[in-house]
């Protein structure tokens, strides 16, 4: 019988695990170290020693563990990973090499689509079958689930949802492109933002004498009302919420979840970002979709990942 | 054994019927007028006849029909049809409706989903699971299908990708919006723009000796190297394939195919769309992601909706 999961959250430092029951839930978290040397050759045995080695422990037997599920920094296709510059991998077989280091069924995805659908199953999109997830960190990632299922896309560039583009978005983004929804609604984005407008205006503001300016500074300057402040809040929420309406054309979600490490802001998110997606979406939609922040933190990983290897 | 499908397109003066093989080959064709009268409460009722009769006609016996799939000019979700304008209808469940008026298992969507899914599975699409479909005609339609299933959203919205907003666009949408792609990228989109580049410019251009403009006059100018029908046709493409740039870091489909009265221009479209996709999208998605024409034309939601049928 089928009685166990394991979720693996593969980083570029750690990899995070977590044993879950079928039910979903956990029963123990634990993790080693990622290495990354000669072209991250060890990482794969590294996985699957510690799985083994966590089996043995709790006299867990092969045919209990439904599957194993992991997510993974880079685009996946079919269980085959292109390029994760994190990882020193090229193309990795990750499905194919671990079922073999292991002898468990293994699902894989890229790691953003992993927290959404962990936050799909139980975190801030619990109940519903249909979302898109954007986490706001250092970068803009992103996860659309449909009917419970994840969606990789042909090229593993679904939801991609950081390099959305933007027609009149001046920044450069890191992939070479101009104008990419993460230069604007990342931390890095924001504070890129408020100092633009710091020094294309006079106005007063509480972040003139700030050293280092943090996404955090930022909001917590909206909040005050500070000028600067707000005119960024309205810019982000502006960019997020546009592009959250022309995905709503495309798939319709049932709700739009925020994670990462700007999602910290809380409840402004959500109002800034639905106020603009409300402008911009089509009148059958206007109050109908639903915006919630995430609640998984870092374990979002692990449990969409278990929720991958329960899908198996 | 289940050996038939029957593929319905239901539009606002006709009903097209097609009887198809489980296999997918047509069978025959047939069509009667839609009654639209006192609500549109008859046309069930007639479409059920129509049916009936036909399987009478053809000595098919009820267990020979694996299902009726039906299209319908309006949001559909769950089966259930939420106002059709052109049919008279408020809420219909059309699911529960017809089955219990055939005995027949029924699967409904809207039409422009069901016309993208039959260039899938016999058209343009053929080979693919995962596109977007656009018809570009009076208006602008869509469908998204992932896994061979076409995708109608929470609200029905799904794949409205007529409606998706455009930031810089002035045109007012007969939905309310300002800025929809259907205010650009449809025929009579395409002639606004014409239009509104001859009254601001002085250029010379054949557009301005004619008395009616038509897309397919703005298109063959453009072939014909004219200043005014090229900016037009840039214009189209520029905002066309900039949806489709947001719509694949989205979905990440393997092909974009184009239907519609519009789409009768052939390769210049695909040139241009392709064009401006590469200059908006994902590195990773340059190159590798097709564009096509639809080959089926009117009869793509009689196909679509028979594959429909098939997926019961």
């Amino acid at each position: 019988m089928k009685k166990y999961l394991y979720g693996v959250d593969l980083g570029g430092t750690t990899v995070k695990f977590g044993l879950f029951s079928f039910e979903g839930n956990i029963i123990e978290n634990f993790e080693i170290k990622t290495n990354t040397s000669d072209e991250g050759i060890a990482i794969l045995p590294d996985i699957a020693k510690a799985i083994l080695e966590n089996m043995e422990k709790n006299n867990i037997i092969q045919n209990e563990v439904n599957g194993i599920g992991i997510g993974v920094p880079g685009p996946v296709s079919s269980g085959v990973v292109n390029r994760c510059v994190n990882l020193g991998w090229g193309i990795v077989d990750v499905k194919n090499d671990l079922e073999k280091l292991t002898g468990i069924n293994v699902s894989v995805s890229n790691d953003a689509n992993v927290a959404g659908l962990g936050e799909l199953w139980q975190g801030g999109g619990l109940g519903y079958s249909n979302l898109v997830f954007f986490t706001l960190g250092t970068g803009v990632g992103g996860a659309v689930v449909v009917d419970n299922k994840v969606i990789d896309g042909h090229a593993g560039a679904g939801g991609e949802l950081g390099h959305a583009p933007l027609m009149d978005v001046p920044y450069l983004c890191n992939c070479g492109k101009t104008g990419c929804l993460e230069t604007v609604a990342s931390a890095t984005g924001v504070v890129r933002v408020a100092k633009d407008y710091l020094t294309h205006t006079d106005e007063p503001s509480v972040l003139r004498i700030l050293e280092h300016i943090s996404a955090k500074d930022v909001f917590d300057a909206a909040k005050a009302n500070d000028a600067i402040g707000l005119k960024t809040v309205e810019y982000f929420g502006k960019y997020l919420g546009y592009i959250c309406a022309v995905v709503a054309q495309t798939n319709d979600p049932e709700a739009f979840v925020f994670g990462g490490g700007v999602s910290k802001a809380g409840q402004i998110i959500l109002e800034v970002v639905e106020k603009y997606f409300n402008q911009y979406a089509f009148y059958a939609l206007r109050g109908k979709t639903q915006f919630k922040l995430a609640t998984l933190g870092n374990d979002a990983g692990i449990f969409g990942s278990a929720y991958l290897a329960k899908q198996l």
